[in-house]
């Protein structure tokens, strides 16, 4: 595929996501052309297995919230908190209400999402977001929880981009769409920006080879995220 | 005064916060009979000490904020998560955007009070509630909080309550209206109403003498911090 | 088997740890009776498959050692404070310092356990447990570590009371003496007996359904952490 | 007085923290150039306000240590965990033993200690730290704690220096010996060098501003401090 991220996504340019990311490439490959990825975009992954991910994905949400939740808390200035609460508000009424809708239309109610277990990738990943959120500062947190961020954004628009993707009847077409789409995008050029920002009174650039090993360790386990509803199915965890 | 908290706010009957109330009472009356209080009713409190002090206020909110960011990272249920990203968003919308307004109508811009220091009453309360915000589990939390929450309440009522009290021409009497106010007194009502459910979850009564320990440090820091404007204009900290 | 808890381990008798451990029996008797453990008490377990494991509880002992810091932390008196703090200077200087000669006796190094990468079973209960650590207060931190502490000492005593368990010429027979030994079963005794003074304290009894939900999932982590040996070998994560 | 930072403490040359001093040369003076510091240089400090004040300076320690623990578990290698453990251990085992067994040959015992209220200066100051520690990374903290470890050596060493202060016959001789001695100012020299590692890998020089605007409120938290004492005889707080 010719995916070029320069122009797809030209702000994240010279940016300390773009370095993060180009200095874990196998990882970083790894999680954005998963084969999880690959059966959403030619509609061949099950429905069973899209669902059970779909949960997972709604349980980690919890702990993504409380991360922001800690940035809030982290947060030096006034602006930074209000745009740390705005994500907190978002991620509550926007993202995890979307989640609770889709799977109630698919017959599965939040009293049941709330009884399902955690599988291990959904700890793993949830856990380890908040100890960073705990034991770093703001930027720390921030690098930790771009690794989301940026992915997705990148996800969606290498599937916009690729020929092979099909939209047509692929059950998973509303999923591609609102990653690639200009409303997440607009969110992750905003959410880049601010980082760099940080990065730059938070000393990024000087403390580059900590910040990789937490993003690379946030990368893998977003890889590993991906067999959550595998897992979830497979497993009584 | 006759004064009778069943009658004013029955609401906080036999609650945990009534009881906390109760056993510390020496504490709990320095706090809500205060100088400043009499003074504010009276209308006689001098003006730059009651903007000194406002400022403060405000300063106070950024870490009274910053601890209900930790609720959310704290809350158990979703449900609980979600009352207290309001509240946060509350606090940065509502209270503290309404410091701003009143400070501005004054001549002082939000830059001015960023730069003033914080008085030693403000550093300790508002680190003294952070403290026990991580250190503790979610009732902790609420507990140390309903300190500043439930006391305020009770001021305005008693204030509206006293016929000593001026409202005529008295500068302060937009403040007395907010806190003796229905709005008000409907947070207070429903705050007191959820830590109550907290401490029927958490064992609130069977640490009856921990959480009081740590309600009455906060009841003095409350009381403490009517003079952080007096302060403020004494000294250089 | 017709070993019983009662007789081995008369100390839990009545304690929060005995009752949380009757209230989760499955999860728990899948702990205890583990496939490894078995295999352990047999002989029969694969060195490498060992060592991984050895690895990754080395790893995993990284943060279970940061959880006790944080109960120094949290702690509400200094006799508490000294307590954990003690457990902290024995984790770093003795059991780690332990896994690390015995690792070494079988040519593994210090600098490759550190570059190991945690499998998903050690990043799943490592960060589980700094969660509980830091949301909860020092309860809920100790009620989560004890998952581990009472564990290990019940598998101790259950494999050295096991007629089938094989001693002799057993590579493993050292750790089985150690988990069954008085110095480890005391510091069990020793460890549950301070978490039932902070039952007391902290309304243990009062708030048993909270405390049983996080027990359950370390318990349940505990038993897939059995696992991370062969997880270590099989995958690249 | 002719005293020479440069000549005094050689190890503090071109290191991070000598630039926070050098960059807040105001407060630092007013730190340890203190009124209560000049009176214990002359042996004019009265002894009831010495003994209010080490009170205070003990129940500070309570939570300076929880800080080091806070830095066990923030450290991000198993070296720095142990440096902080041993910290910890040696301030719970040394530092507020000697302060015990100082007051207990004053006839102040244990249980008095605990029953001290304390007064602003020290929840200030002690709440500070702990946030500081809590919603940085390491090097936050390290930072925040270098005011109280570098500015007690500078004082010992100034004193010792000052052709004015009197030993002979001097109630305080022991206390200016102390942080004067050999001991002590090796802890400093190690304790500056750890963190002149910690700036390296966290980029210290880079986020300059930040560090130093923590830098400085501990700086004048420590001069409020020297009020403790006074503070404590004084009020009922």
């Amino acid at each position: 595929m010719s995916f070029d991220i320069a122009v797809a996504m030209p702000f994240i340019g010279n940016t300390l996501c773009g370095a993060l990311r180009e200095n874990c490439e196998p990882d970083w490959d790894a999680y954005v052309g998963h084969r999880f990825v690959s059966e959403l975009a030619a509609g061949t992954l099950p429905k069973p297995e899209f669902l059970a991910w779909m949960i997972q994905d709604y349980l980690y949400l919890v702990h993504y919230t409380r991360a922001y939740a800690l940035l809030v808390y982290k947060s030096t200035t006034l602006d930074a908190m209000s745009s740390a609460a705005a994500i907190v508000h978002g991620l509550l009424n926007g993202e995890m209400s979307l989640h609770r809708q889709m799977l109630a239309a698919e017959g599965i109610n939040a009293a049941q999402i709330v009884r399902t277990s955690e599988t291990l990738e959904t700890l793993a990943y949830g856990r380890y977001i908040l100890d960073r959120a705990q034991a770093g500062d703001e930027l720390d947190l921030v690098v930790t929880l771009s690794a989301c961020l940026a992915g997705y954004g990148e996800i969606g628009l290498r599937l916009a981009a690729d020929p092979a993707t099909k939209l047509h009847a692929n059950p998973y077409r509303d999923w591609i769409e609102t990653y690639s789409g200009p409303a997440y995008i607009g969110l992750v050029k905003q959410g880049l920006a601010r980082m760099e920002d940080l990065s730059q009174t938070h000393g990024g650039r000087a403390r580059f080879p900590l910040l990789l090993a937490h993003f690379r360790q946030a990368v893998r386990l977003e890889a590993a995220f991906w067999n959550a509803g595998r897992t979830a199915l497979a497993t009584e965890f």
